[in-house]
């Protein structure tokens, strides 16, 4: 268990840094003129910006948890897991460019499938992740969410990449559904 | 206790890099015609932005403080405990764009609304967390600081979101204050 | 082993940071005309950057790989790591400029010149790192991997700064190269 | 001894993101007619930044050299050690700032006065730490740099404050000489 600790600590870092960094999305209005009346419309204007950031922010964290839950159970790690993970991270990192491109332009089917790429890929190699553990036998004990129910994630992720051609909306739709999915609720008491 | 510490690497990640994103707010002044004298003025104006950091960073510091303090006395956690950290990440995210729009628009009722729900929900949150550690038994022995408190702390702040709509003075004195109420002294020596 | 905890802690963040900080190097384009298609076109124009991106993140993920592949054979360290180990982290943190650089003027040989320094130097530092640990006996095991290969990550992008002066893509093919050095592979299970 | 870790793992974390932020001082240039030599040229224009850079980075690497010797001999903390740590986190986190406006305005003793006192505090308030932890008995063994040799460093810096007022190019010696006070070296193994 002791050796999976620095991986964990690194990987804490970088998911620490690039859930941060969504911040700076949520960019301060430069107003001309600034009143109080004024000051309240761009905010009012800035609520879609902090939307993507809650969205991104509960990605981001649901990845966290789900690393979390993984490495608890490794016993040990081989170089295939090592480079999975940083695989894993190049994509975590590549959120909050992401995120901002959906401030930005989040009714244009570009940003959308920009970012539901960086979100499915992300949850396809987590995915990979956990399967190449249990084949590898690197778990102390059997992981309690199969691949099946990530991959449902992942699925509706990348499944939302040609729905967001057609209607952004509803691609949309498909992201806040995955916050739903009951993949935390079941997965008992850690 | 040993299960607690990839959640406080986590969170203390965040938080270090919430609190260091602060100095992100003070620009260096660009000046057309640099002499001694202009960047002396351009850097009194600066004074304003300096307070409202170290404000900020007082207040992501006592937040650092009490998970401490919360975190060393857990004897484990469970899934509404991690969700509730979560929630209070985000809110901490948010403070390096409350304090930057607090620079900007000090003196605006709307920027003093924000920072102090942003503050003031955290620390709700914060608080949330003391009362479901303490309800759900996942304590080592039994927390010093009463909720109670905290919500004092919760509740000045958010208090403070009226009253900033009339007096951002008042509402400024308000969060000033909060940085001297009792919670920190008595706590004893951990 | 214990002693050593710290120092990989604080490596890890400051490596941490400086891969996340690669993102801040793709800019979301600005558009004075929003459309799906002009989205996409300057999307495309983006793949350079995303190009110098992966490039980047896959060799600080690298120089994170092989340090931790060192540490974790340490069983002491003394001053003289520690300030190597410094000048490790300096040149790291000099990846997100390089990388920046890159991205603006990859055709330049200026650009390449810095970029192959910085990790070619890097490269230097992190193998005096492994002689120094070799040499003053502090290590616990011996270390897998001779200085030599370590030389062949660094002497690969050393010899690219005079090619880069006559031809940029032959340097960067030079650096893709050494993305394929046996390194990693050869290395055993950890 | 374990009880500090956690204090250590977000002081580091603190130190890594400010150290690593240094990087955004030094700005890739914007060419309007890119070539080589323009390249070159305003590359040659970017050494004191990077110079300024490198100052930074040893100073601040040695705030963590000096950190990291003072938390392995103690044994436990109070209250006002984790405050006096966040005073001194507090300014670390201002040497990004310093070092940005060192960069743009050097030779205009604001620029100087302003980075000599967050560098002379911050030694300061460190030197207010060992002190704290020699008198309240925190420490395991007697910390072998007494206060007289960090109050040097501090003292330096504090001093160059009025001299910046004369004449930069010294005070900027100044700071340079404290890089080889001898408070590393005769520090002994660790």
């Amino acid at each position: 268990m002791d050796r999976t600790e620095r991986i964990t600590a690194f990987t804490d870092a970088v998911m620490a840094v690039a859930i941060t960094l969504l911040v700076l999305n949520l960019e301060v209005p430069v107003l001309a003129d600034p009143s109080a009346s004024e000051l309240w419309r761009s905010l009012r204007d800035l609520l879609d910006d902090f939307a993507a950031y809650l969205l991104s922010f509960a990605l981001v964290g649901r990845f966290w948890l789900l690393h979390h839950r993984l490495f608890e159970r490794l016993r040990e790690f081989d170089q295939r897991l090592l480079l999975l993970n940083l695989a894993f991270l190049a994509l975590i990192v590549l959120v909050p460019f992401g995120a901002d491109l959906l401030d930005r332009y989040g009714k244009l089917s570009p940003a959308c499938v920009v970012f539901a790429s960086v979100i499915g890929l992300a949850a396809l190699t987590h995915g990979a992740m956990i399967r190449h553990a249990e084949r590898a036998k690197l778990e102390l004990r059997p992981h309690e969410m199969g691949p099946v129910r990530l991959v449902g994630v992942a699925g509706l992720f990348l499944a939302s990449v040609p729905v967001a051609l057609l209607s952004t909306w509803v691609a949309q739709g498909m992201w806040i559904a995955t916050l739903f999915l009951p993949t935390l609720r079941r997965q008992g008491k850690s």
